[in-house]
């Protein structure tokens, strides 16, 4: 049955034109175009193959790792590529490497911390990969409180030099990719010392391994961490660890863009703003919200087209089962999920217009909105991170069995998803992060201040506290301005109640502590009200395509009233709706999922993943699932002798009852 | 600092007896005793290590996993072990492999469905281990719809013979462990057809390989279906494939103590009650109960155990930061599950119970109960499972990144776990099968059907659909009555919201397929009430040792309360509970965190694990965890060489500008 496309018929019942979504999808049709070309380029290309990662030993993976890095790199120079195109080839080579964090991290951080000068240096050998650099900050003691960092770079005035070192085991750096076995340099982050006077925890260029034979420098020990979650996975990268007995780098390996030592050992603030740094956050936690919507939508493809595939129970007249995805089971597991990789991809999209915003201010030094859209990019890569890490493993047990196969894909994508929980900011601290403001907003009220941006709603906080909701029947959950306000007064309510709380202690930090759950809980409650209006935003805007803007709206409504049955102790117990009402809001996402069945399968298909980006036999475009799980389950090596190996010394003797006397 | 315990201070604040609370988790003091010496002769003996597991290519892994059956059975031999403590040196093994389907499937399918001659013939091999048996039941195509297997066995009267046969793809019986490789025998199940008749799926004994050279036998084909979810993990499994072209098994070796086909071919009922598999499906959901909740504990004692270890900001005056077991967000998090892990225990003892109940009635032959006990155990395996594999993902996010680490213990813990919400009855499918009875008992209450067992709180319906709990202040949520009152109010509004919706609907069928995730959620409610009651009922038995039943206590309530705050749509929606009773049940958790927080680390010393067991440098008993992971990571395969493979072919002409002419 080759070349027959078994979801042919499912396709055929979409109402609406798919290519039009792809562009929604892409966010515009030259990224659409530019997307659609790499994505193909990379999946006709065998040296990018990927099919057989889970199956190869550590160091295997990694060896191949490096040729597609190389690869990757060989064909950026020959077809001349862009900076976009070629950050897109390596996006849909999609596997870690080094590469990510030389690009991603080393040369963003000498661009944003460091001098002109050292710009000058620096740059110019990064651009052209003469060096390759890692981003060495966590510790094997200290995570997520970098203020606690133990390295130390003491400056020696005599010599003109920083000596970097390691004081005790914890402060060993511990996790920064690239770093075990590949990087030649890395940006290392030390408390700076001056004359016995600590400063806190800065950048520095360090060199770690020959240009000529790639050996560990004198003094410094590295290598890697060992193996991580999963087959495949995140083991084709090097986090490495890294120990450094005394090294010295000369003074000007310091970055010091917004601090510096002088030739005479002095420490001086320089008059770039700090607030810089927050220009970065806001980019990178952008970042991770779209790849956030990328990983989701990547699981949601291959649970919604296998579940169209699948068959069970129920068997019609005509003796065939039912489709898995025709159970409201299924449906009310599954759609919410697809509607979540839609909401994450346009919240994400307003995320680039808010970082563009930022910068454009942070220019004309106005620094008025920085507190806000940081809590408001923290908030965000919490909420959609851990989203998207629990929905690709719902996904996995969407399928049934066969999910828990390496070849649907979905097992490694969960492996290799997870860590975006705890990088850039644990989850939890960083909803810590958000309540903290959220407090501060609501401390503010009674003076007069207006907040602003995604919290400007909390200035309508006396009406917000008593609101009600005009919802009287199922489909009075379907209008924009009621959804919203429900968002609005439920966030609102809990961070009150959180701020009436608080107040009680006699110590403010105590009572953050003590109520520190609840206002994770307020933190994810403001956080899902942004989801929801940017959603609704969108739907305000100019969507192109028949049909588009219909589905886009049963998906906005899904998101919004599945989060309603999921978090309905916060809306009922805050008096925020009725139970009549919540009964209503089911009735209603049930009616959507009736509406979003016939065109599920073009929902996914409008992310436009190649099969070899998805990389899953239960996700192939053509739905011929059973006959290649089949063809792909003899790959296996163990399936390269019929009698294992390990017969003749271990199961011949017992079942021959010889074992006594066998050496095992 | 070999040998010093670094958790020595947290363990002198236990304020109970940990060796008393061993040997009630235990169950008793032989069960702890024989667990106790086991543990300890696997942990010693060099050949069962387990530490290098993940790091080993799927060959290896495989091969090193036959050594260790073929060793433990030599051990089993050697020291005559009785068959309980052989059962529990299986199980400290902890490897997944061949054995566990051999013993814990094809023996008791011989034993349950094969006549006495049947059994007298191939239990003596089974149980010397000269034959090798799986169980052949899932095929590519069909899981959770037995009745829906395409495989075949038409008998041949000619010949006196079954002809078994995969007509389909979709026939070939796919996922058997020991299928893959190893087994030589399998039960399979097929549809048996005589006469041209099909009279449904029944189980025959099949040779799959010779016994002299392993070779699939003719018109068989078998092999592994390759990679699952993790490294290492279920990986050492020769989960498999299996067709058949038309191979002929005498007539005797159809499995016949329930039905026969008679030489002259034709079909008997034998006069043994079918209701005889529920005894069977009651005993397997026991284990998998057992099994969640060690599994569970693994994975919380060593969260518990790590979190003690960690400090992570707020550094007091001494300059040390805070244990992060000392935050309550970890608490909020953690102490729920380490009170889960009691609670599934608990009522994981209580089905061994009530599978000697059920086992005693069926040799009186009373079925009375036996409908309430099937769905109550099905209800408790969907509800552990789904619990536990959650919780385990959620003790690896409480380790923050170090979690990540295979040398963690809890990725593999994770991949190996979660197959337990699929295999023995898909989740959802099982909840709805408890659904369905639930249903059904509320319909007959009007009839005046008394319900039996854990349904009988629904005969004081009339009293449960109004009933309000007496909880003005915090304290009064740590009463037995009022806590269970709240649960089967839940429990019952839930259920009675749902049937008399589903009257609503013309037809039954559909009105069931429509509400089904309402359904599922009326299931979940009536499942944690057991779980719940059958927790406080242990508290009212005889728990020896000062101090244990308060620690029991606090967790019994933990448990109970964290579900009313994660479920608290459910008891507000309902009217079950007042916004404000639910705000004085988290008043009270947090309470009971602190009453815990000194005992956390006993609690979890209770379970009496192995080092080698937990298999975790963060669990480690001594708490030692840094220098471990440190000595850990040089032994990955990467780190045996400073320089890696790949980097003259594909680093070093990157860095020197020679990617050009390199051959990649």
């Amino acid at each position: 049955m080759e070349g027959v496309d078994h979801l042919a018929h499912e396709r055929s019942k979409a109402q609406f034109d798919v290519d039009e979504l792809k562009i929604v999808w892409a966010g515009s049709r030259h990224e659409f175009e530019v997307s659609d070309r790499i994505a193909r380029l990379v999946a006709s290309d065998p040296v990018f193959r990927k099919d057989n990662r889970t199956m190869l030993a550590r160091k295997d993976l990694f060896k191949n790792t490096l040729r597609k890095a190389a690869h990757a790199w060989k064909r950026i120079i020959e077809l001349r590529l862009t900076e976009e195109e070629a950050k897109k080839l390596r996006f849909f080579v999609d596997e870690p490497s080094f590469t990510d964090l030389h690009w991603g991290m080393f040369v963003p951080a000498i661009q944003g911390q460091g001098t002109d000068e050292q710009q000058d240096k620096w740059l110019p050998l990064a651009y052209k990969m003469q060096i390759i650099g890692c981003y060495a900050q966590t510790e094997l003691g200290h995570g997520s409180n970098v203020q606690g960092l133990e390295t130390t770079a003491t400056f020696d005035p005599q010599a003109d030099e920083f000596i970097i070192n390691s004081p005790t085991l914890t402060s060993s750096k511990w996790w920064p990719g690239g770093l075990g076995k590949i990087s030649t340099h890395a940006v290392v982050y030390a408390r700076l010392i001056t004359d016995g006077q600590d400063h806190g925890v800065h950048g520095f260029i360090v060199q770690l391994r020959s240009l000529d034979d790639h050996l560990p420098l004198p003094d410094i020990t590295v290598g890697d961490i060992g193996m991580k979650f999963g087959s495949g996975a995140y083991n084709s990268m090097d986090n490495g660890v890294l120990r450094f007995d005394h090294v010295r780098i000369p003074r000007d390996q310091m970055l010091m863009r917004v601090s510096q030592v002088t030739r005479e050992g002095k420490y001086v603030q320089s008059n770039v703003p700090r607030q810089l740094v927050y220009g970065t956050m806001v980019f990178v936690r952008k970042a991770i919200v779209l790849d956030a919507s990328c990983a989701l939508s990547r699981a949601v493809c291959i649970a919604t087209r296998y579940s169209a595939v699948r068959r069970q129970f129920g068997s019609q007249n005509d003796g065939v089962e039912t489709q898995v995805i025709d159970y409201k089971t299924q449906q009310n597991r599954l759609f919410p999920l697809l509607a979540s990789a839609y909401a994450f991809r346009f919240v994400g999209e307003w995320l680039s217009w808010l970082y563009t915003d930022v910068t454009q201010r942070l220019q004309a030094k106005d620094f008025s909105t920085l507190p806000e859209a940081h809590a408001c990019t923290a908030g965000l890569k919490s909420l959609t991170t851990s989203a998207t890490a629990d929905a690709i493993e719902e996904c996995r047990k969407l399928c049934g069995g066969h999910g828990y196969l390496s070849s649907s894909g979905l097992p490694e994508l969960f492996a290799v998803y997870v860590p975006a929980c705890t990088y850039e900011g644990d989850n939890v601290v960083l909803h810590l992060q958000v309540a903290r403001f959220l407090m501060k907003t609501v401390s503010q009220l009674v003076s007069g201040k207006k907040p602003v941006g995604t919290t400007s709603y909390l200035g309508r906080v006396e009406h917000l506290m008593q609101s009600q909701p005009k919802v009287q029947k199922a489909e009075d959950w379907l209008q924009p301005n009621v959804v919203v306000e429900v968002f609005e007064a439920r966030a609102t309510r809990m961070s009150v109640a959180c701020a009436q709380n608080l107040n009680k202690f006699p110590n403010q930090e105590d009572g953050f502590s003590e109520l520190s759950a609840d206002l994770v809980e307020a933190s994810v409650a403001h956080c899902q009200l942004i989801v929801v209006s940017k959603f609704l935003e969108k739907l305000q805007q100019d969507i192109p395509g028949k049909g588009v803007k219909e589905q886009l709206q049963s998906l906005c409504y899904i998101y919004a009233l599945s989060l309603i049955h999921k978090h309905l102790g916060d809306f009922v117990a805050t008096g925020c709706i009725t139970p009549k009402q919540a009964s209503l809001a089911n009735e209603q996402l049930r009616s959507l999922y009736s509406k979003v069945r016939p065109n599920a399968v073009a929902l996914v298909d409008a992310f436009n993943y190649t099969d070899h980006f998805l990389s899953s036999v239960l996700g192939r475009y053509d739905g011929n699932v059973y006959q290649n799980l089949y063809d792909e389950a003899w790959k296996d090596p163990l399936n390269e002798s019929v009698v294992p190996d390990g017969y003749q010394e271990y199961i011949r003797p017992l079942l021959k009852q010889q074992l006594r006397n066998a050496r095992l």
